[in-house]
């Protein structure tokens, strides 16, 4: 069994830890989350208050099924649940103070208000600036390369974000490039909320090799199929392409005026 | 402007709160999730220990967008939070004994072994058989269907699961169906973990009609693209079929022999 074959096998042993589960699950509730990894890897991903929770627990599906131990890093100042845009509220496990110095990968998820807020929020950008500086990967979905951008990461790099602010990004002197999944070196961007899966996939690739990321997709039966046309907005009907831009128009002229803070 | 299209720009105005955001925001990581519904609908979602989140939060995310409230109700005996199979953990709003007894619509999510658990659960399946018997939707995605099966409710249905333990319904006097989506009177049933996505698209059609659907989907940007095949055991290659197969032996093992529990 080779070593991929192994890690794979890990992953899957993680979901079925059997007999043990209820006790353990008793376990987790009272405390934080386990350590799942048995190597230096660390992933980190940013939890703040308005963010849309699909964008972040797409990606988070399938980095998490690497094994690789994931850090939910709050905005907060504790560890008190986040309410993403919806209501839902997910915990987080880890502060700026102690999410660790050096991560593998660093992650952003997108939203409407929350994002504008984070973006501008001195101590969140130069949290993701400085982890950034050193991450072998710097990612986001949707608008979340927004506050990539407002971290001053992006200049000059190929970017993408939800079709409604991609052009927003040359603010940040990025170069706003369609596609569900966009690489420039270190720098993996995904678009709107759903892409998160395709940005899932292309990241357990990316770090763990074919055999694993087949196995994961496989498991995760992502083989989608949505009823009906119209996700993007060259497919959508103009009155529906109309309806969402209307709707979001608040959030897009305050995301248009964002910038590099502190640069 | 129809009605469709104010319910539309009701949840688009919802994820655009806009000035008062930061401050609403706060208030809500003090409360339970606000009521967002103006109307008597409710759904429910379930949350167990060992849940997969991704289950969850892809039909979340489209149900939640429509403005109906929705109640996670916790298995536990608190809103303590409910960890996930992979470690995420999720806030609850609802226990059994406060979640409305009329529901529009009732969710199971899979898992692995915590689905077992959850399935072997009296008080769960007293649950769910008791609010399906008058719900309008009831309602899985992945392994959800096993504790729907055990609650009785699928007999003489055509429903589907995972694909590792689609063929597993048949214990329940369910009629094992492949599809991404599978629909038999008020019951609809998703395939694996990313089917969520599809199920949510289909049930806002069914519950909003196609232009609530449509500005959904836009809006998500459900445009999906793997960025490789096999996420289907039909298209994967058999050594990942194979390596899958064996890693959630153990748990194939324990589904199996669920039955209708209490019946």
């Amino acid at each position: 069994m080779d070593l991929s074959r192994r890690s794979v096998l890990a992953a899957l042993a993680g979901l079925t830890l059997s007999p043990a589960l209820p006790s353990l699950l008793q376990a987790q509730q009272q405390a934080p989350a386990p350590t799942r990894s048995a190597s230096d890897e660390h992933i980190a991903m940013l939890l703040y208050p308005g963010m849309t929770a699909l964008d972040l627990v797409g990606p988070y599906h399938f980095l998490a099924s690497t094994g690789v131990e994931v850090h939910l890093v709050t905005t907060g100042p504790d560890l008190s649940p986040v309410p993403s845009d919806l209501g839902l509220a997910l915990q987080p496990t880890a502060t700026f103070a102690t999410c660790p110095e050096d991560l593998t990968l660093i992650f952003v998820p997108g939203g409407t208000m929350g994002t504008v807020v984070a973006a501008r929020d001195p101590t969140t950008v130069h949290f993701i600036r400085d982890r950034a500086s050193r991450a072998r990967y710097v990612t986001s979905v949707c608008t979340g390369s927004l506050v990539l951008g407002a971290a001053g990461v992006l200049t000059g790099k190929h970017a993408t974000s939800h079709w409604i602010t991609r052009d927003l990004l040359t603010q940040f002197g990025a170069i706003p490039t369609a596609g569900r999944v966009v690489r420039d070196g270190n720098i993996i961007t995904g678009a709107g909320v759903s892409a998160g899966l395709d940005f899932g996939c292309t990241l357990v690739a990316e770090m763990r090799g074919m055999l694993d990321a087949e196995a994961i997709l496989l498991v995760s039966e992502y083989d989608p199929d949505p009823p009906f046309p119209g996700g993007s907005p060259e497919t959508a009907r103009p009155e529906v392409v109309d309806l969402i831009s209307q709707g979001l128009a608040p959030f897009v002229d305050e995301a248009r005026t964002l910038g590099i803070l502190g640069a």
